[in-house]
């Protein structure tokens, strides 16, 4: 077993979702509004438990100070929301298909207020919801209640750096093997593969830029043949134990040449930097500031194209956001990526990422790798 | 080889694209629309061959009869986005992290107009083009063109017929395996690779409910050992070529008891003459009332908890929605399942689906194994 093997964390249990949702409620009516409305995806995974498919069926999660939690469920899934770990928290609203389901939530709604609704909720419902009930309004979680799931107690740090450690292992695993020769699609499958071995049960991403498609950051994978002299970016994560890991690394195959070696120390600067910059009551912009200047200062500001990082938790891109403009200052126990990167186009690219956490007085890398220029075979 | 290997069809061309765009564009100026906004998901998918990431960063195509087709990207994806299939169909509007996006979109609207919007566009995206423009309204595609995608074209059928060919090989294979003694989930694992082996892409549900089980329709697979003398219901789909299966059939293991054979046989008749009853003029809410009325003439109306079907195509549930109410007359092309079901809480379901597609004069079905009540070991 690896040094990453490791049993479950324990479970989350009833009193954590009720706990959860009190502290949601309690935001909102801080926030002016007179409750939430939840949406199937990762708020109400992070609620409840409870995690159907997310189709065209109408379920919601309704919070507010005024009634106790109540889910608006389709009839035929009743019978599994009952049963998650909050299903002892919630009253039940069910409908029939054929019937109107937006029609009977209406009752529990305040006329005239205002509700948070998840950013993910279907468009579909939230117009359907406005027609049932005109002068209710609404804003997205993300516009009200941002920082909702921001802060990660402590069970949800085990598991992001449980994530994270698997990340590390397989990082490390991947520097061993062949990258000259072989297609980028091969080196990404073989990446994703170590991901599963060290513990995730979800890949959300396994990207393999080589060469000039590492110039575009969102590039996947493809049919490119990695040729000596290449850097590679490897930005890879996925969930492990229901919390999100991601990680870049951009390594060398072969010796790199000066232009490579100087951009990629840049990059390692700026990363440094923002990291060690992060602590209680900086902003989120101050840190994009730190790593924007240092690449900047080198002259290379235009081919930094991208905000310098997101949160992570039961998704793998959340708020905060690391971005120009952000004035939310960082709390004890947010999680977000520091990656800046230079990009040019048609020729190469750099990034180097890693998951932090912010501690009482400083911060807490989540990923543990080298940062230096690694070269690979 | 098994007979449902074959060669990928035909890639859809850019022609292809610009036909769909166009005949929205048509679609919706009949609706009464200043146009549509499309998101990332299964419409920007069948609209361009383009499928981003769905993430916070908004992406949208906006198609109306002012103008070409014009995508909002981040700056980081257009690269992505102008090599897909219909990028030279298309203009393109860029936006960086920090900007604001909406705003920026603001100038594609007519002011107070009404546009159509992808169901499954993000709340926040929504809320937000609301606030940067107060007096454009909107309406979700399945209230205002709810047929947008429903009736298939000749290369959509291909692929349809595709999925529901190695659905059947896959079905005709778990039959031969082994139940009695076996777990639910051991079974869907088996199913899912079976799907992969006869060609699909991706696995969305493998629906294993034995005895108790069956009679929840959305569970999905447990840690129950499958007994001797057990109804089990397999439920199980994805996507091959890009479009969906979607099947069921419930087996016995061993001979079944008297009152699963009556009951399966009632189930079978319904799904027998509601699939007869597809034509084209005839509505949605027929279907639904002749395998409804079969099933509440031998008494068990209470029994039958969920509508007849839906449509599928690119994705596994999208209009038309078989189901009362549901005005809608049938037109050669759509493709939805049949799939009446008979449940009994704490005791055993059965459900019979298949997927057909309305022609000129009638109906084909895209599965064809035996429906009669199969006995597996």
């Amino acid at each position: 077993m690896t040094s990453t093997a490791q049993a479950a964390p324990a479970a989350f249990t009833t009193d954590d979702y009720a706990a959860r949702m009190a502290r949601v409620v309690n935001d909102a009516v801080k926030a002016g509004l007179a409750g939430v409305i939840i949406t199937p995806g990762p708020d109400l995974a992070w609620l409840t438990g409870y995690q159907p498919h997310i189709t065209e069926r109408l379920t919601m999660l309704v919070l507010s100070p005024d009634r106790e939690p109540t889910l608006i469920v389709p009839r035929l899934e009743r019978g599994d929301a009952e049963e998650s770990a909050a299903g002892p928290l919630l009253s039940f609203v069910d409908w029939m298909d054929g019937s109107d389901p937006y029609e009977a939530a209406s009752t529990l709604f305040r006329p005239d207020a205002e509700f948070g609704i998840s950013d993910a909720a279907w468009a579909l419902h939230l117009l359907r919801l406005r027609r049932a009930m005109p002068d209710v309004s609404y804003r997205g979680l993300s516009d009200c209640l941002p920082m909702l799931r921001a802060v990660k107690d402590a069970g949800e740090l085990a598991r992001l750096a449980a994530a994270g450690a698997a990340a590390d292992a397989a990082y490390r695993d991947i520097i061993g093997t062949r990258f000259a020769g072989r297609r980028e699609i091969d080196v990404a499958a073989d990446l994703a593969a170590l991901l599963r071995q060290h513990g995730h049960e979800q890949i959300d991403f396994t990207i393999v830029g080589s060469g000039p498609n590492g110039a575009n950051p969102h590039h996947e994978a493809g049919d490119r043949l990695i040729q000596p002299g290449d850097p590679v970016v490897l930005d890879f994560g996925g969930l492990r134990f229901g919390y999100g890991s991601d990680t870049t690394r951009t390594v060398s195959v072969g010796e790199p040449g000066p232009e490579v070696r100087a951009v990629h120390e840049i990059v390692r600067q700026a990363q440094e930097a923002a990291v060690n910059a992060v602590r209680p009551g900086v902003t989120c912009a101050d840190i994009d500031q730190v790593a924007r200047k240092i690449i900047a200062d080198a002259g290379y500001g235009d081919n930094f194209i991208h905000r310098t990082g997101h949160g992570i938790g039961v998704t793998t891109h959340e708020p905060p956001y690391i971005v120009t403009g952000e004035a939310q200052p960082l709390v004890p126990g947010m999680c977000f990526s520091v990656e800046p990167g230079i990009y040019f186009a048609d020729q190469f690219g750099v990034r180097i990422e890693d998951i932090v956490t912010v501690t009482e007085d400083g911060v807490q890398r989540l990923n543990n790798t080298s940062r230096v220029l690694q070269t690979v075979e």
